[in-house]
């Protein structure tokens, strides 16, 4: 169907690269993951682990090449630190496409103190930025994917639906003429995570412009869910399940809160509304990105990449009905509008022929297949959270509570 | 008349900062410079010099000391590298003030090869990251002055009055009705240096509104002439001249060009019209910004730090005029609107009472004083521009010709 590609995963260990360098190497594409298993290390670090019981990333290639025949490369490279090692990999493997998950990419973690903001910052703005400067010196001409989020747009939003990246605007100038233009749609991030995000942004407006990269950035929703078609063929596939207060999202939180009953803690009023993707679609959204490259006009390609929006207390009650827990407010930790509405168009994925997985199919599989089964892993003492938006929300503040939104 | 401030100046060796750091001294203010000597390393390893011989930084401030009794502290600290140690000089300083010069600021060096792109972002970025987040964990409050340029706004502007930091806009909604927003002005950079500079006002914006940081951030034009009031009262504080293909602005380079009886090489047809400031005059804005620091609304305060507007040609023709030299026009190496208008708003310092010098008054004594007096310093090598924005514009196609607007 789809042409043979090349294409490198950065990042491809992660929650969403692993199951999309499984989907691409089933459609048939030449798959190289680079990733230098930082997030792995950040759970030793915050003594948190998936509550799945995740292979070793050599365990997984091995395992998918025993079950398919296919083979998946793999470079244990750092992408933000080794500029020489990023170039000479390009070089070697020239890929049509690139794929780039390789950032830090929990808002509470970016959140948690000083050094945990600078690695935020350098990580994810030198991971975006060699690539682009690697591709631009080569000379090389993939087509770039990166992951941003839904979260740049900030929630403070007056119920205008957000577009697809580009906003028209009206700029009122001399003698009552109005002038038309179209901006990248204004950012207001709301963590240093969801900041560098923004800042990726304008790293690819520059060298789409003045390299003209091709490059398609998919503004994510929160992504829930844990398997895949392809990571549910064999336990060695499985994919990570991050409850933590650092990476847990929400639906995860209250899964798993609900799975070991204790009450499902949901900040403020609960009023905050989300957009939310399931993994499946996460990963067929890529794998209809990688298809589908933008033109080489000198302009990013920006598309939302969810399905529903819900607010939290309604994501609570839904779980509460279906594994049976009980709800309760908490103070909220965060500094974000108490309540919002969010209208999003993600109207391109739907033309490409997107069938989305709701969650009020999917949680019920999820409850049974993922929380309850494992729940018997879970370490109660990495379930609170610590990391707080400013000072006036220090400890003593903050309830031993589950997060909202935590990556998107 | 000011009250007396503790100031730390970041990059305080440089061509804007020496300057400002001795007139703050002079008016009375506690003065720290903390530089990293990195701009002296560059014109090592760019076999450039100030045309202008500048003393060491010891030797600056022991003249200083010498002239006037009043004492500058200097920290050899690299504020994108050494967090530790700039966390250490803040909480022994606890400044009122931090004017951040600290980042590298040519648009030539910033686009020579993928070394001095990754070398610009990561310095920049962090440089900026690094200040904000140890003043978000330390608690410390000063005020943050931080230079940015007039650059981020690009040149393509359709001739609309560039506000100072924000425009109103017009969004349409469902029912025909109009939204009303106010925005941060959509950013355009030309160049890796410019985008940097666009990246920053994220930063800015994130801590303002997250910690309430007070942020002046300061949009200058190209900044022309060397000396000050207090630079010109000893030879041993002398500003630095640039005038190599990466560092030399555009009025530097037709100085030097006139002073050595070359013929003034004005890019494409010269119509690019850019912002100007004379450094005497960015001193004096800096004053103005350090005794007015914005309040703690959660808005960065952003004005425009220039003073008047020229075309290329048009300067050409004004230095050529007065130091009677020929003008030659060259192909262009950048990639840039040909022609462009440009109409900047500069309210605020005006209200603030400041007179500005022009052009047309100070560009005779620069003739005189700088470019005639130390012409027998100028190295007619590192005249020549190497740095291309595109592939398209490489070597063969570039002529050994002045830049236009390096540095705003
Ligand atoms: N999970 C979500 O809900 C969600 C929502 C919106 C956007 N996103 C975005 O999708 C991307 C992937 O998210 P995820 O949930 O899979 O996160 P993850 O942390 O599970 O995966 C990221 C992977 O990148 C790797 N990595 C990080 N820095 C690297 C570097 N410098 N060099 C090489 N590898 C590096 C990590 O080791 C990890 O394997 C991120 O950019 C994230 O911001 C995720
Ligand atoms: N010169 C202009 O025309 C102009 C115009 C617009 C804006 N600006 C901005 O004003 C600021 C100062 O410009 P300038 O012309 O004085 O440049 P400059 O290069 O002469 O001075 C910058 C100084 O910062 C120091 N520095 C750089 N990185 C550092 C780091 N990581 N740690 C510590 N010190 C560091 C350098 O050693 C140098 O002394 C820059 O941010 C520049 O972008 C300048």
């Amino acid at each position: 169907m789809t042409a043979t590609k090349k294409v490198l995963v950065i990042g491809g260990d992660g929650f969403c690269g692993w199951p999309t360098a499984l989907h691409l190497s089933e459609l048939g594409h030449e798959v190289v993951i680079a990733d230098n298993l930082s997030r792995r290390a950040i759970d030793a670090e915050l003594g948190a682990d998936s509550l799945t019981p995740i292979a070793s990333i050599e365990d997984r290639i091995a395992a998918w090449h025993e079950l398919t025949g296919k083979t998946i490369g793999f470079a244990r490279l750092d992408v933000a630190r080794d500029l020489a090692g990023l170039r000479t990999l390009m070089l070697s493997m020239q890929p049509d496409t690139v794929i780039h998950f390789g950032e830090q990419r929990a808002a509470p973690y970016s959140m948690k103190g000083l050094e945990q903001k600078v690695y935020t910052v350098d990580n994810n703005i030198s991971a975006t930025h060699n690539l682009l400067a690697v591709i631009a010196e080569t000379g090389l001409d993939p087509h770039v994917v990166h992951l941003g989020t839904m979260g740049v747009y900030g929630y403070d939003g007056d119920g205008l639906e957000i577009p697809e990246g580009y906003l028209t605007v009206f700029v009122p100038g001399d003698e009552n003429r109005m002038y038309k233009r179209d901006i990248l749609y204004p950012t207001n991030p709301g963590s240093v995570y969801h900041m560098t995000k923004s800042m990726d942004q304008l790293l690819f407006q520059f060298y789409a412009k003045n390299n003209m990269i091709r490059v398609t950035d998919l503004h994510q929703g929160i992504v829930w869910g844990t398997q895949t078609e392809e990571t549910r063929r064999d336990e060695r596939l499985i994919n990570r399940f991050d409850y933590d207060g650092d990476y847990g999202t929400v639906l995860n939180r209250f899964l798993m809160q609900a799975a070991v009953g204790h009450p499902l803690t949901v900040h403020g009023t609960g009023g905050q509304t989300r957009a939310f993707i399931h993994i499946q679609d996460t990963v067929r959204c890529i794998a209809l990105a990688v298809a589908n490259p933008p033109a080489r006009d000198g302009k990013v390609k920006i598309l939302n990449q969810m399905t529903e929006t819900h607010r939290v207390r309604d994501l609570a009650y839904l779980v509460a009905r279906i594994a049976g827990a009980e709800v309760a407010l908490v103070d909220n930790p965060r500094k974000e509008a108490a309540e919002n509405e969010l209208k999003v168009s993600n109207a391109t994925f739907l033309d490409l022929g997107l069938k989305p997985i709701t969650l009020a199919e999917g949680l019920l599989e999820e409850t049974v297949e993922i929380a309850a089964r494992y729940a018997h892993r879970h370490r109660a003492d990495s379930v609170p959270c610590v990391s707080v938006w400013t000072d006036a929300q220090k400890p003593g503040t903050v309830p031993a509570a589950s997060r909202i939104d935590t990556a998107a």
